[in-house]
Order: C-alpha cells, then structure tokens, then sequence
C-alpha cells in the first residue's frame, strides 16, 4: 500500500536508506549522514514522500520535488528507493507511475532526474522503459567504490500527455 | 578587485541581483525573494561567494559550491551575475576564470552549470569559449517571458588540466 510517509515510517526505513546511501552506488549523498539529515532531505525539503507498506514493512519510498524554482519551477524532481529484500517485483515501476501521477496533480510539466548513475542499468532502463529520456551525459561525475568515476545521466519527461 | 562577499556588498549588489531574477530570463529563482532569501542562497548556502568591486561599487559576483553530495561532491557549481552597467567588459570571463582556480584550489574536479537557459546566448557562447561543453539539453525546461518554455544546458568543464 502506498501513503504518505510519516516520521515513524521513515524511522523504519532507514535500515534500507542507509544502506542504499552507504553503498555509494546510485545516489549522490553523503554516506555518513544521519537518520535526522536524513529525514530532512527525504521527507521536509520535499514536496511529498510517499511510502510503500505491506505487512507493516516499509519495503519503499520516494519523493518528489520542484527541481528549480520560478522560471524552472514547472519541471519536478523525484528519488526512489527499495528495500533490498523487495527488489525485483515491479516496485519502482509502481513507485514512478505513482510518481507521475502526483506530478500532475501537482501542476508539474515534466520530470527530471538529474544524476542517474549509468552503472545502474537496471534503473537506466526502468526509467527508459516508462518513457524517460537521456538528455545529457555527465562525464565521471559519480565516483563508485569499484568503477571509479563513472558518468551520470540526465533523464526527462515530458508529462503533457497522460500515458 | 575580486574579494569575498560581505553581508554589506550583497546589501550593495541587491539592486542589480534582483532585476536579474525579476528579469526570469537567466536564473531559475523565484522572482519574488527577498533580499534575506536571496542571501541565504547566494551567499550561505554555497561554500564561497566572491564581488568584483569598483570604486566602492559591487559590479558583478558569483558562489562556488558543491553540485551533489558524497559519490558527486568532486563536482562543484558556480553562478555569475553582472551588474547592467558593466556588462561587455570581460567581467563575467574573468570571474568564470577565477573560479576555476577557486575551484582547484578546493580540490573540485569539473564544475558543472545545470541550467544554462539556451536563449542567454552571450552567456552560452562564452562558457563555451571558457571550455565547457553542452553535455545535456532540458527541453523545454524555462518559462521565459517572451519566448515561452524554452530549453536548457548542462553545460560542464573538467578540470584536471590547468589551462
């Protein structure tokens, strides 16, 4: 079940945020955050954060996000994360349709990610598959524990259109 | 003379910081910050802000900061704006210059500017001259009051080799 995320829901979370954030491989954080940066980033700068529960886990989450402000204000930003044990079962695919679907609710144009590792091929083509975009290479701006620096992409979507 | 920024030079450098962000036509700021606002962003939240002052008048400015955390904090960011009456005089080249160094100087590997909107041709083409590449396009990512949604750059530079 998808809801909004509560404190305590994030607090049961963060076994999987941390370990995602300290494995260094798909998001650009600090590892050595805390459970309250954490949450800060996760949870209070963004617009929502949703949680996906079932049999009282949090198995997943995301956020979504203005991307810029004023004059860039119509495009979003969104982040997903899925508990390790709960990969594989179309998650964040349910998270990122989700996603686009509170986007428009929210007014948002378009959807950006702006540092998809490209190591990370299984959400490269996830985010392909549901209609994103690679609109820009970064070169090396990701620096992974056994590549090395690795380049990111800019991914897009234009959410005009209800798909 | 190019010195850090005081609390008094961003007081100064106000008129000209807020008629580029009421412009919309460069920076994806809301219009409507205020002067505490815009100092926050401008000069707290990055990691160094500088002011090209001219007898006793703050004729252009930038900040350098970090563009993501942890696996991508080697990759710094930088914004630049000059005062209207001191345009066309190689101000905006000579900050862009500085900060490289500044950015060296801080261990940066390659900065990156995210949103480079495409109708600012005299700012696109002098990066590119400063030897940043367009290594994304954000379509349509900028409401810009004439020309509608426009798009935008990625614009990024390694710098490794001291040019």
């Amino acid at each position: 079940m998808l809801k909004e995320i509560t404190k305590r829901d994030f607090e049961l979370f963060w076994p999987t945020f941390s370990a995602v954030v300290r494995a260094c491989e798909t998001y650009a954080y600090d590892p050595d955050l805390s459970v309250e940066q954490a949450y800060q980033l996760w949870c209070k700068m963004p617009l929502k954060t949703y949680v996906w529960v079932e049999d009282g886990q949090v198995l997943a989450s995301y956020y979504i996000k203005a991307n810029a402000m004023g004059p860039g204000s119509h495009v979003c930003n969104c982040g997903y994360m899925v508990a390790e044990q709960a990969r594989g079962k179309g998650l964040a695919r349910k998270l990122c349709e989700h996603s686009q679907l509170v986007a428009r609710e929210l007014g948002f144009k378009a959807m950006q990610f702006n540092c998809v590792v490209s190591s990370n091929q299984v959400a490269v083509q996830l985010w392909q598959k549901l209609g994103f975009d690679i609109v820009g290479t970064l070169p090396g701006a990701y620096r992974h524990p056994r590549l090395g620096y690795v380049d990111c992409y800019v991914m897009y979507k234009h959410l005009e259109v209800v798909s």
